[in-house]
């Protein structure tokens, strides 16, 4: 068991061990959707955190890279997720997806939710790469 | 039974109900609506105030604010709705609904809809509260 | 603040909130989704419960009759739901919305999803209002 | 303009034209979707009639045959609309397209949407076929 | 059968015929596609034309114009597909619809999708018909 | 590359190769969706093996366990895609994810899609797992 069972812990010790594990795999990137929802609702802010990262993200069964995988597949099938493709691209390639995997990823989504989705999947990506200087990807 | 049953009405008749209606709830936001389509499809116009408004919305069966928490749940749940999302959260406010009240429901979404379209959502009622002049939120 | 900030929680603790919060609300059929996911995911069980009811659902920011309409909303327009549905439309009973109006929530939703999806979460109302006594529903 | 503008129409007469349309499109489905919400959401049926068939069905700008493939096109996008997809390929052979325009529609669909929803529509076609006995299709 | 199968073809050979079909469809706007993946994911230009376009839309068994009204269903009701609502408007008058049929076809996925995706479609054939020298449409 | 540029290839040859693919990956299931889709659409289940298996799958730059974490989180996020999650959680265990590693990830979905699409994918992968005699899962 990952999480701790029968010790207590505090709000505030939860909320620790999710921004250990958000600033691990977005880097600043996370820090910034905590700020943006200050004025608005710190309270998603924190569950993101807290529950998100230090309680489902935290858990061991599923290594992180493994855990973007899926999380690119789903973000790119709900369609509308720009936003939080840009984290996660950005968080794929913190934990060692190559470029090469992630628009091999997106191509590969195109038999499942169709062409527009995947397209718009991977301009995001492309913006990401292009911040990053790692365009253009040669993927064969 | 709200519509008048018996009663013949003309098309205008039912437009002038809707228009009513949707001025009461939208305020201006929605004769904004109606103008953009004005040049591109007015009858689109035509049907969101004569059905939507004056035939659905108009039914007494569910309260003005109840109206508007469904809506929230529906907007958020679906995506892709950022125009109508600022609309009705404009018009949540106009009925009754208080900008913490609108957090919570869409802090509530995100157990049910997942975080990004929470976000989504949430970062619409940022801006929606910021023109308002209803910054900051504070939820707790 | 509705949950304890300073003083600290074990997992039990927070599962134990989360299911006298679920019980109140859903009644047997949130025990009967906790059974069902013991042999495959009881992770999952227990984290509807703690995080979902014990976390966000408990608190009082959004009364229980509220929460159920934002999440009538949100579970027609996400569509396939057809589980969720069910349970849910019987807590919403539980916490004091009729039949009317859910009836009429449902109603509204066809303005914003289309009537696929309204009529899909109606036939769910039909079954729940059957199993429980309440048809013909009256709405006018 | 085809829906009377200046003459006075009742609640009823509206239903009557919507009957009339739905019957020629729908033959005895749309029946059975009135006859099935009459204990539960006799509104809800009085507007699919009412609006969807005697109000935007009705109008003259788009043929039935070209309504069919636009609404084909979105009860497969949409998902989880498999007994409107009943209702609709049978509506589809009901005014002129063949069952191999139908099973190329959702073919094309396969594009755009991505197999999972193409296939859940076409074994959905296969049903309303093999009542029909247009089975098998050969669409080359 | 429309697609060789018998005669052996190469890689080359499938992009060639489906650029052809491209450019027939979506004019330029196809190959701005192909142009702006060229640095991050070339394999799904490549994909998008030999078998979107030289596979699938090259089959004869649903006419071009049939395509782009199942193609406009499809695309509203995805939702978050803006870029592609306005290729494919584009395409959709190339290949024979007229504006008043794309607004009428977009006015009866209200029906289908509800009022936002119908509304979000329509504001894209309004950017595209102003830039066509289009507006105003008079539907009726 | 990983496929043929510039050696010609028939259709034939194309279909032998998806076919070989999805063999490997989906069992015996991949052969019941073309057989059943023989008297309705064998053009579908062509597509499918020939593009979907033989040219994307096929690819080699990604490991054919990244692309089911993939697929697992469309599927899931897409919702209504019960069939298909049967096929892939069936795939996934075929091309080496372990149960636990399936169950994490669709706990993983409840934070991107919300609780009640995990919950439909969990109780298919219960009804997998069964099948196959890997119940119960102990996943910590």
């Amino acid at each position: 068991m990952n999480t701790p069972t029968n010790s207590a812990e505090t709000r505030q010790d939860r909320f620790d061990r999710g921004m250990e594990v958000l600033t691990r795999v977005d880097g600043e990137a996370g820090q910034r959707v905590v700020d943006s929802l200050a004025d608005i609702s710190p309270e998603l802010a924190h569950q993101i955190v807290s529950w998100g990262f230090g309680e489902i993200y935290h858990r061991p069964g599923l290594a992180p890279r493994d855990r973007q995988l899926v999380t690119l597949g789903m973000l790119t099938a709900l369609g509308g997720c720009k936003p939080q493709l840009d984290v996660h691209i950005n968080a794929a390639l913190n934990v060692g997806l190559t470029p090469e995997e992630i628009v091999e990823a997106l191509l590969h989504s195109s038999a499942y939710c169709g062409f527009p989705k995947a397209l718009n999947a991977t301009f995001v990506a492309k913006k990401v790469f292009g911040e990053r200087g790692l365009l253009p990807v040669t993927a064969d």
